[in-house]
């Protein structure tokens, strides 16, 4: 399939069922275009100066850009289904803000996939999410099980992935050996079809120790925070984080992974796909509760909700070709253009548009939970208000 | 009993235990007369055309019409008992949210039957429903014990089927098919009891795969989205839909299935018991988030409210008759005579009422709930608008 597209998927004749499948082919036609084919000598080539700006991005136009509009003809599953891996004995309620936090922005359907122990209590916290109590630990398998065990974990989140638009790893995963090792698998699966992943939280710990499960996956994005992306540092360039040439490094960081996506979080948000780097540093909130990482994991729901556009602006304009990739590649461009024709180059990558949008909806968030609440602001407040900020940049009627 | 009622069931006489028993022996009865019983052929032979109108229902007039008057002198249960039929390992929010959503527009008692994994789960959601853990999976039951898991899972639901009103069958009730084949003989009990029947979700892939299980029972009602409604045509009439003919198709299909009524829901909601096409169009979300459909189900308590009504009427004028199946139907017509002489003939099926009174009441709370939240609305959300949206409709005092 790569590279080209059977009649059977132009948008006008599509099935629904191949819907989903047909948005992933197309994005990956656009990912072999132009950004994400260079090699990593041509980019290295391009980074050789420590000093590179770091320009504010232009979040509110993004959000506007690769927003859906909704429409009363589109059916159940198509403004995004996403799925979250994590949540295990210790852990349940960062993989429920990431999932539910996706629904909160206007996903559609939002699945967990977590272990027995955690799954109940994730259903508990609400009747909205569709959890699969499927992964296993260690203290819950015998050593002669493990192979037979971590087979079936893999079938059973295996089944659902083509389904989904985009995956979320680590939100509340734990380090469970026996765990990352399945959660390893799945991980691979996912870039062997094709599927969007963010990597947050206890999956960061996994890509760090594991580079080349992400490497060169333009369909990666890494979002560290600040121990995280130290332990990144060390682990893919061998040094010390240098905050005097942040920018330099970060993106020198993502070159050397492969141009995967890598949103650094702090106070401000820095984001690079090895080509520039890009800045959002509007409102925001001084809480730093727990969770907040993870409504943006959740948030990249948005990244999705990207495809969906650029597959809709296609669609509308009923035009295709099988020699699809520079077509598909110059009417994302087009589709750029008409928004801001400021806009740079580097942002024609989906994966660093989710990034900027992801990031400033959820610091406009948390900015109005932190009015409302002070210190008393928990995660739970922030997505109170993903609906709100959302409608503020990007009024639904 | 078919055909005739005992007279300690008239109303006047009956005793408590026996009142649902007696309604739905009414309803019964009421469908034993003109719509229900005309055969295949003549149907087919009145469908002949292409071109079948659909006229939009007059949606509100028929919610005021069967929404029973609230009066102190009743008892609890009186107002609606229904059952939900579904809940698994997998799935819990669906049956959830269509067992409250009964409540949350005046069903008395709001039952689930589900899997003992489900249960907690649901019942940690509300304490407003009664939650049977009765169900099984395979995984749960091995090879030798399945008759007598089976038998014992259709005694337990067996010996509450009599008090419910209406069942709603397939919310969350994923496709074990060990489940699957339990659920077979709890829809063959149902139709043997004459309990009325909403299948919707996963219930509906269990009858596309045995449409006999539904087939010429008028008291079954389909409640399909767009995939489900897709299966059920290539299933039961072997071709694509036709979205040109549509309203000739969904007629058809409701004929070949024996009268069963079909709500095919959209961006319009499609209503037919094959004898015509009614429309549900006004108000609406363009939010398509999960669980809608199952608010649907569960507002399918408006059949009952209907039965009710009828029942009530009825008792008031103090009339009865034994050789009933005139008489009643003829009380029928006139209560929907004085309502609004304009409601065509067809209206006089309870089934399609209801789901014309569901459908409305679904998109007028949809549309508040998008109202305040826009594109952050949840299923939750919409429930919470249900009894507002009731309320302007048909005020309670």
């Amino acid at each position: 399939m790569r590279g080209s597209i059977p009649f059977s998927c132009y948008p006008e004749n599509c099935t629904l069922a191949s819907a989903a499948v047909l948005r992933r082919n197309l994005f990956l036609i656009k990912c072999l275009d132009g950004f994400c084919c260079r090699s990593h000598s041509q980019r290295m080539q391009g980074t050789q100066s420590a000093a590179v700006p770091a320009a504010e991005a232009d979040a509110e136009k993004t959000i506007q850009m690769i927003t859906p509009a909704l429409d009363p003809i589109r059916y159940k599953g198509q403004a995004g289904k996403i799925a979250v891996i994590g949540g295990c004995r210790e852990y349940t309620g960062a993989p429920y803000f990431a999932a539910i936090s996706a629904l909160k922005i206007g996903a559609d359907l939002s699945h967990i996939f977590c272990t027995k122990d955690a799954a109940t209590v994730i259903k508990s916290y609400s009747p909205e999410l569709i959890v699969h109590p499927v992964l296993e630990e260690s203290y819950s398998v015998r050593d002669d099980e493990k192979a037979s065990v971590s087979a079936k974990v893999l079938s059973e989140v295996g089944k659902w992935m083509e389904r989904f638009d985009c995956i979320v790893v680590g939100p509340g995963l734990g380090r469970d050996p026996f765990l990352m090792d399945c959660v390893k698998d799945i991980v691979k699966h996912a870039r062997q079809a094709s599927i969007p992943i963010v990597i947050d939280g206890d999956g960061l710990f996994l890509i760090t120790n594991n580079l080349d499960l992400v490497s060169g996956n333009s369909l990666a994005v890494l979002t560290p925070n600040i121990n995280e992306y130290k332990r990144l540092v060390e682990k893919a360039l061998g040094c010390e984080v240098n905050e005097k040439d942040g920018n330099y490094q970060l993106q020198l960081l993502s070159t050397k992974i492969g141009g995967v996506t890598i949103l650094h979080k702090g106070k401000s948000d820095f984001i690079s796909d090895g080509e520039a780097v890009h800045c959002v540093s509007t409102f925001g909130s001084p809480r730093r509760c727990g969770g907040q990482g993870d409504i943006l994991s959740g948030r990249f729901v948005l990244i999705q909700l990207l495809h969906q556009q650029i597959f809709y602006y296609k669609s509308y304009l009923n035009y295709f070709d099988n020699n699809s990739v520079a077509v598909f590649s110059s009417w994302a461009r087009h589709h750029l253009l008409i928004t801001n024709g400021t806009i740079g180059k580097s942002l024609s990558n989906p994966m660093v548009l989710g990034c900027i949008a992801g990031s400033a909806l959820l610091r406009r968030a948390a900015a109005f939970a932190f009015q409302d609440k002070k210190r008393a602001t928990l995660t739970t407040d922030i997505i109170e208000f993903l609906g709100k900020s959302l409608e503020e940049i990007c009024p639904a009627d």
